[in-house]
């Protein structure tokens, strides 16, 4: 099993969630997809109220150039969205909402693609309504569901978790004994560890 | 031609400077070798001081953890140095020296171990001067040479360099063509980049 820690507006989580699936099924690992908020650990652990791309423009050159080689690698396309970042805790929550059911995984991804590809704002409850359709969830039922007091404080304690075992960035990974792994590049060695480690658990 | 930035404080700069000649060989690569001053940098970017690894304890944690994982995977030992970061000023210096000679990669390999393995205070010259001696360079000659206007330009003009070409961290790899990739986990895309525009530079 890994965890797959993620914040909706990591753009470095887009490429990690469209290929966890496909790579997690070779090794014969599990997925636990665990959408979290990064904005209130960016601010605790680094004073920040904005993306660290952002409040360092040199890193977020950096960055942007980066992600369109690593999508022009794992043919992903790619837009730079006209607003970055976007507000992300009403498709957190409804991801949250989709883990029991199973639509979370797709839900997500086209999330990702919303915000990174079709340049939508994935802050919109009208935009989220229509990516809860496409993966075939009860839109109504589901934001009704993400605005209740169950579900916020179901997030809120997977902000809790991912603060407590050492997360500070998104993708992060966590294997079932407990190694962090931290960025999309490091997710073939999270999954190995996993492979490794299997029988420790078993 | 592959450009290698490094600071000798920075800890992922440790595998990337013992492993960069082998992989670039092999690529069919030169590199050419470039110590800078990273701290500048840092603080005109990020307003720091330190370290970030001790500026943001969280990623100083997963940092040095990452670091056992990444040099076990190398092979290379670790240790834990006593003291970090430690002054790099005269080592970078001593290193820009050894560029013309020939002897600056296997001096800032040793560096880099007497650093992160010996736990030796890389910012004395006493230990510097052994160094030099290692690698068959002349430790009287060297550290008063290292102490010239004409190499603490050299070293400032490198910074100057990297400030203007993007660089904000140690290891950075930047190919003919300009493309700057930041980090040890960067190497091998960086070597793949050069090879595969090498052509257009011909």
């Amino acid at each position: 099993m890994l965890e797959f820690w993620y914040e909706f507006a990591s753009t470095y989580s887009y490429p990690a969630a469209m290929r966890i699936e496909g790579l997690a099924a070779e090794a014969g690992v599990a997925v636990a997809w665990r959408p979290f908020l990064l904005g209130p650990l960016l601010h605790e652990h680094q004073g920040m109220t904005d993306s660290p791309f952002n409040v360092v423009p040199v890193k977020g050159r950096y960055m942007w150039r980066d992600m369109e080689r690593v999508c022009e690698e794992q043919g992903l396309p790619l837009t730079h969205p006209s607003q970055f970042p976007r507000h992300t805790v009403l498709a957190a929550r409804c991801a949250t909402v989709g883990l029991e059911a199973g639509w979370a995984p797709a839900f997500t991804r086209a999330v990702y693609q919303a915000n990174f590809v079709a340049d939508l704002n994935i802050g919109d409850e009208a935009v989220l309504r229509e990516l809860l359709a496409e993966v075939g969830a009860a839109p109504d039922a589901v934001i009704a569901a993400a605005q209740s007091a169950e579900i916020k404080a179901a997030l809120k304690d997977h902000g809790e978790q991912a603060r407590a075992r050492g997360v500070f960035g998104s993708p992060s990974f966590i294997t079932a004994d407990g190694e962090l792994f931290w960025g999309n590049d490091r997710l073939e060695q999270a999954l190995e560890w996993a492979v490794r480690h299997r029988e420790v658990m078993a």
